[in-house]
C-alpha cells in the first residue's frame, strides 16, 4: 500500500495488488508469491520482481537477479519468490513498475445463481477477453459487505461479479460492451457500470475490505485458498455448499474467479471446540477435492505449517526429496523458517535434522 | 515450428517464436529460456511453460509444475527453464497456449540513421505502447535481406524498424496511428504498412530469415547476444560500429530493439586465423561493454561454454557458489552438460570434481 501511494501521480503502478494490501508487506508478498484481483491479466508477484538482496541463514549476503531483469545463470530470483522464508531473509526488493492503463471500465454483474455467474466467466474468457480483474462474491459475502459499506448491492442475488477491463479508451468500451452482452446471455439480472472514479473506488473498496466485513457474520472465520481449473468452478462451489451443509458450517465465498482461485470463508466460533474441529474437517475435504480436480491447495497464500500435510498428496517422495535438497543449499541447518513448507520424515512437528542432506540424498 | 503449424486454425498459438524456429527445438527453447521477436509483449519461454517431465542425471523421473500452472512448493519448473541442460534431460513439456489476437497492424519504419530509429523506439515505449514486436535491422543486414527476398527495402536507409501491434481491431488502428506519428517526429523517411496478410508474412520472413541471408555478405559470421537497458541502445550501437572499425571487422545488426537485446553479427572468413582472433577480441569488448552499461552477456542464447568466462564478471564468488550448490542438487557428478554455464575453479577446461559440493560449501 505504501508503494502504491508513493507512485500516485507518476503514471506507473506496481501491478500485483493483494486484497490484503492494507496489512501485508512486500517482503511477505515475495515470500508467498502473492496474487490478487489483477493477477488474471498481470500475473503474480514473481512476474514483477527484478532483483533481490538476500541474507542467507549463514549470514552471507547475496544479490539475485538484476534491475534490467536479464540475468544469465539459474533463475534464483524466481526460485526465492514463493519460498516462504525457507531460503533466508529478503532485505531489498527491486520491483518492475507497470504503466497505468489509459482507461478502465468497471462492471458489476448481478446474477440469480452462482452457476449463472460462473457460466458468464467461462464465456468471457472463451470470447478471448482477458479482464484486468474478474472477481466473484456470493450472496453471503454480499450481505456482509452491503451492511458495512452500503454500496447498494442487491441482497437477494445469488452472486455478483466484479469485472474490470483496462487498456486504450477506445478498446475498453468495446470489451465492456461484449462483457455486458455475455452476462445478459448468461441470465444476469442486471449489469451496472461504475460511472465515476469514486464509484469505481467504492466498488473496489467493497471487494478488498470484504474480509473486514465478515466480523458482522460470525466471531471467527477461516479462509481457505484453493485452485481448480476455471471450467470446474461450478462443481467446486457446489461441493463447498454441500460440504458446509454436511458439517453444519456456514461458508461464504469471495474470490479470484478468473484464475480459478477460490477463497471459501468458513464461519464459526473459536470458543466452540466442536465447531473448530468441523471447520478443520471441512477445510480438509475442500482442499482434497481441489487436488482431485487437478488443482492445488494454495493459489497465493502458501503452504506454511497449516497445509504441510497436503504436500505428499501433491508431490511424489522423489519430488519432495529434490525440494529438500534445494532447501538445504540455502538453509542446511533449518535456521530460517524451520518446519515450514516441506514435510519432515515424522510430520511437521519433528526436528529439522530428520530431513537433512545425507538422509535425503540417500533416499533419492 | 511444428507446434506453430499444428495449432493453425485452432485460434491459439504458442507465443514465444524464436527467429530460429525453422531449426530450433522446444527442448532447446526450454534449456536456454529462448526469447524472440514477440518477447517484448509476451515474455520469454519460462512465461509459457506449465509443467515439465525431467530425467535427472541419476536416472530418476520427476514431474515439475502442473498443467493448471499453480503449484505450491519451490518453483522448480522456473528453475529448470534456462538451466542449459545442467539439471537433466527434459522429456515432456506442457506449454501454455495464447489466444490469437483479433487483429494485427504491421509497420515498417525507414530511418536515415540508427540514432533516429532508436529515438523512435524510446518514444514508442515512452508513450505507453507495448508493441507485440519491435525489431531493428541496420543498413548492412537490410542489404543482404533485400538481395535474398526482394521485399523492396531501400538500400540507402540507415536502419529500418519492424513494428507490430496486436489486439482488438479498433485498438490496433489507434496504436498504429500513434506509432506512425512518433516515427515521423523522429525524422523517419517513410512509414509503410503491410496492407495484406501476404505482405505481413513476407516482412516477417525477411526478419526471421535474415541470418540465412548473411551468406551473401561473408563466408562466416559470429552472432553475439547481449543486453543493455533500452535507453542505452544508441550508445552500444555506436560502440559496436567503432569496435568493428578498430578491429577491421564488418558488423551488421538485426535485433530485438524493444527489449534492448542486441545481436551484432560479426562477418569474417574462418580460414583466416588472424580474422578469427579479431572477431573474438571484438566480441569480448562488446559483451564487456554490455556489462558496464548494466546489461548482460546473453539475452536468450545462454552461457554455454563460449561465455563461461563472463560469469565471474557478472556474479560474485558467493553468487556462483550458491549456483554451484543448486547445480549439485540435480547433477552432483556432472553427468549432464558438464562444464557448461558455471565456471570451474580452473576455468572451463578443468574437471567437474574441482567444483563439487564440499569444496563449494567450504568456500561459502
Amino acid at each position: 500500500m505504501h508503494l502504491t501511494q508513493h507512485l500516485k501521480g507518476t503514471g506507473y503502478h506496481y501491478a500485483p495488488d493483494p486484497s490484503s494490501q492494507g496489512a501485508c508487506t512486500i517482503g511477505g508478498n515475495v515470500a508467498t508469491n502473492s496474487g490478487g484481483p489483477h493477477t488474471l491479466k498481470y500475473g503474480v508477484t514473481v512476474n514483477h520482481i527484478l532483483a533481490l538482496e538476500v541474507v542467507l541463514p549463514d549470514g552471507s549476503l547475496v544479490e539475485l537477479g538484476s534491475p534490467t531483469g536479464d540475468t544469465p545463470g539459474y533463475d534464483l530470483t524466481g526460485l526465492f519468490v514463493g519460498s516462504e522464508g525457507t531460503f533466508g531473509i529478503c532485505t531489498r526488493i527491486t520491483v518492475r513498475l507497470t504503466r497505468n492503463p489509459a482507461a478502465y471500465r468497471t462492471l458489476l454483474g448481478i446474477f440469480e445463481t452462482v452457476a449463472d455467474a460462473t457460466q458468464a466467466i467461462s464465456q468471457i474468457i472463451g470470447a478471448g477477453i482477458i479482464p484486468a480483474a474478474l472477481e466473484m462474491m456470493d450472496q453471503g459475502i454480499v450481505g456482509a459487505v452491503e451492511a458495512a459499506f452500503h454500496f447498494g448491492f442487491p441482497l437477494d442475488a445469488g452472486a455478483v461479479l466484479l469485472i474490470e477491463v483496462d487498456g486504450l479508451e477506445i478498446a475498453v468500451d468495446e470489451e465492456a460492451e461484449k462483457i455486458v452482452r455475455i452476462c445478459q446471455e448468461a441470465a444476469a439480472r442486471e449489469v451496472r457500470r461504475a460511472t465515476t472514479e469514486k464509484e469505481r473506488l467504492l466498488l473496489w473498496k467493497c471487494r478488498k475490505q470484504a474480509f473486514g466485513a465478515i466480523g458482522r457474520l460470525s466471531p471467527s472465520y477461516c479462509t481457505q485458498d484453493g485452485v481448480v481449473p476455471r471450467t470446474r468452478l461450478p462443481e467446486i462451489l457446489a461441493f463447498i455448499t454441500d460440504c458446509g451443509a454436511r458439517h453444519g458450517i456456514r461458508i461464504v465465498n469471495v474470490f479470484h474467479a478468473g484464475d480459478g482461485n477460490i477463497h471459501p470463508i468458513l464461519l464459526f466460533d473459536e470458543r466452540d471446540a466442536a465447531q473448530v474441529a468441523r471447520v478443520l474437517e471441512a477445510s480438509d475435504e475442500i482442499l482434497t477435492k481441489c487436488i482431485e480436480m487437478g488443482g492445488s491447495v494454495t493459489g497465493e497464500h502458501g503452504i506454511g505449517v497449516e497445509k504441510i500435510n497436503f504436500m505428499d498428496k501433491l508431490f511424489t517422495a522423489d519430488d519432495l526429496a529434490v525440494m529438500g535438497l534445494v532447501h538445504d543449499v540455502f538453509n542446511p541447518e533449518g535456521r530460517c523458517s524451520p518446519r515450514k513448507m516441506l514435510p519432515t520424515a515424522g510430520g511437521c512437528g519433528t526436528e529439522h535434522i530428520e530431513r537433512s542432506s545425507p538422509a535425503r540424498r540417500a533416499a533419492l
